[in-house]
């Protein structure tokens, strides 16, 4: 949709693609009704374990739980997957390939506003989906190789924003700086918004200004040879 | 050694301030020959914990191993301290209280020169300390209450930033800047030294075009009011 927009008004506001990852998964799996049982299976499996790690961490997700809430035998569950890592991996790189995917994309417009849009959107991408995203950390320490697949991920985000950095540096520089606005933007919405940091916490319930205050900072360093 | 510089050519270079931690407590306990017992043995066994830590990651701190390094009986430690990760929390907290007391501090100087200085000091912190921070996050994890006392403490590191950032913003606003400076400096230099993340790992080996580039980011955002 992003892609299409030709002008700002045709654009949707960008919290529009910001979507409830659990909830999305729910209707994927309910839209499934006339495809092959085996892919409507996966589907359910996938979607309960999402709701799962939202409400119980990944430290509380366990077959047991995936397979009551998908009303399955356990047998069923691993005709699918190993194991519970298994479909975590499955969950959260699904996760981060739609946002990936759905980030706002908006060629043609200035570099200022392609950036508050693109905070805008991950702002709404956090919060909306912050007791999902609470289970990640676990799930990386226990599978370095999904921590090493969502470096590559922030790598090729990085390399993105690089691309559209404008300036005289070396590229290496460029990218190192792009790796920095994304481990901060990182660090700040998962303290915010998904452990709730005592000293940070409040700024939960001032979205539209941190949003503003993120614009600005990546703004400073994205767009420091343009006009700020 | 660093308030009483009265000139550029007095202070000390700002890596001379950044210790090497298990080096330092080890040769701390060395020099208490002459203090009482009860101090020269919990100075031993805190320089054994952060030797052990450094070896082997917390995960691999045990009670054995400590008493084993210190030449101590376990009924030894247990007067000191209740079980291992009380210590490790006792270690950490020294840590930071050192980085933090050790920081550079150069009132009079430009703020560029604060903030090159400053940015100099952790990256070499984070270098020579690498081994012993990598045991960090899973001390984190088990002990909320000593991920909330490091929050707080990156919490009055903001604070401090912030007092010295110009320009007429709400305080705030100021504070949240400030944490994200932090946060991405704490992040890059976790993941370039400690993790080792294979993007980024390759700016270990250019520590000053590292420094500059953090030190660019820092200045773009710190002194957005003054010529930069």
């Amino acid at each position: 949709m992003f892609q299409k927009a030709e002008s700002p008004d045709l654009a949707p506001s960008p919290t529009a693609e910001a979507f409830d990852y659990v909830e999305l998964l729910a209707q994927r799996a309910e839209g499934m009704r006339r495809r092959p049982k085996r892919a409507r299976t996966r589907a359910r499996l996938v979607a309960c374990a999402a709701r799962e790690i939202a409400a119980k961490g990944y430290e509380g997700l366990t077959v047991d739980g995936i397979c009551a809430a998908a009303g399955m035998a356990r047998g069923t569950f691993y005709l699918y997957y190993p194991h519970r890592s298994a479909i975590a991996v499955a969950v959260f790189r699904m996760f981060w390939t739609l946002v990936y995917r759905r980030r706002p994309r908006l060629r043609g417009r200035s570099l200022a506003d392609r950036i508050r849009v693109t905070n805008a959107f991950y702002l709404a991408v956090y919060s909306r989906n912050a007791p999902f995203l609470a289970g990640q950390p676990s799930l990386s320490r226990e599978r370095t190789d999904f921590a090493e697949w969502h470096d590559r991920m922030n790598h090729r985000w990085s390399l993105v924003i690089a691309a559209n950095m404008p300036g005289d540096i070396p590229r290496d520089e460029k990218i190192l700086r792009a790796r920095a606005l994304v481990a901060m933007a990182d660090d700040l919405l998962s303290n915010i918004f998904t452990a709730r940091t005592p000293s940070m916490r409040q700024w939960a319930n001032q979205p539209d200004r941190l949003a503003a205050c993120l614009t600005h900072l990546w703004t400073r360093i994205v767009a420091e040879h343009e006009r700020t």
